[in-house]
């Protein structure tokens, strides 16, 4: 199947049967979203895969009670850097140069501009930046999962401060942005399972300056 | 190929060819963002596809000079709603009932819920939200090009503000956030090409709670 037709196959879950997906194809999705491109290669973002079912019990209220919370096979957690910070950025330019032979400073005029900009903004400012780069990863992974007929439930609806606070992400410099329970379907109690796909016309979504 | 060889053999692309990228490779990558995903499925950002030399010209500057916004076949500029309006959400419901023999009435609690979220906070909020939509749009087309061999290089440097005012989209209520020209690389003028693609290994990327 083409992308095209994953995008059409996919839907947002809305109710899991708990069936397990195999390593082979979580694996997968992971590497999706670890491929994925992000703002100057920083990758700003991490990813826990949760299946400990107490702490997914935990969080099912955090998620304002979305069954798919336990239903699912494995949760995503995506979490983003709470800031940008000079030992970050320079961890990240010293890896590339290194993985490719280069000196360190190969990329010195790229890596200080990166710092002069990112370390003057407040830490929200760029973590709303990273929080972005994580929407790339998010949908790189979403998409992996269709290729591979696994279901997935993109969730913003959540709790993040109090999800941030159960994972000890603070302590890792790390704040939760987006959900996705992966798993398969449970099709006959699913309302959204046999909806038609709605999205708005080519005519509205797309302007042509030629 | 698969995703994953797909995100392996594409790249940000720092030097293009010029080659047009033809009409139905154009309309797929378009597709792919167009039945990307969404909050709750509000699809809250228009695409504009630039052909035209003399407006090209006149973004390269916005964009910091970066000479792939002349040298690509087309420009994709993703632009966002700037507010969640009453209007928007409540066409964007209209829309989904209609066409699936609902009666309009069949999503006004939710609809409800959503217009009390959205219509207490300020534009400066929902467009940051509604920006974040438009990352998954945006990632679903560069994958999409990716899988017809179309190069593309995401851009989220250059001036927003000037490039609204070049392209009239104030009065549209939309702002741009990212750009994505797309064409074909020109190899032997491409610094990044024949580099290794960097990324962080998976033990610092995914924590695995059993």
């Amino acid at each position: 199947m083409s992308l095209i037709e994953d995008l059409q196959w996919r839907y947002a879950t809305k109710k899991m049967n708990g069936q397990i997906v195999p390593q082979e194809k979580v694996d997968y999705i992971l590497e999706a979203a670890r491929l994925a491109p992000t703002s100057s290669g920083l990758q700003p973002f991490e990813i826990l895969v949760i299946t400990n079912k107490e702490i997914l019990e935990k969080i099912l209220p955090l998620a304002h009670g979305q069954r798919q919370v336990v239903d699912a096979s494995h949760v995503l957690v995506f979490a983003a850097w709470d800031n940008y910070t000079e030992e970050r950025i320079n961890e990240a330019f010293a890896r590339n140069n290194e993985e490719r032979g280069l000196p360190s400073s190969a990329t010195d005029d790229y890596r200080n501009m990166l710092l002069k900009m990112y370390l003057a903004k407040p830490a929200e400012e760029n973590f709303t930046h990273a929080a972005k780069q994580v929407y790339i990863g998010f949908t790189a992974a979403i998409i992996a999962a269709a290729e591979q007929k696994v279901d997935a439930t993109p969730m913003e609806g959540f709790n993040p401060a109090a999800l941030d606070e159960l994972l000890n992400l603070k302590e890792k410099g790390l704040r939760s942005v987006l959900l996705l329970p992966i798993g398969y379907r449970e099709a006959e109690k699913d309302w959204l399972v046999n909806m038609k796909k709605i999205r708005v016309s080519k005519d509205r979504f797309i302007t042509e300056l030629k």
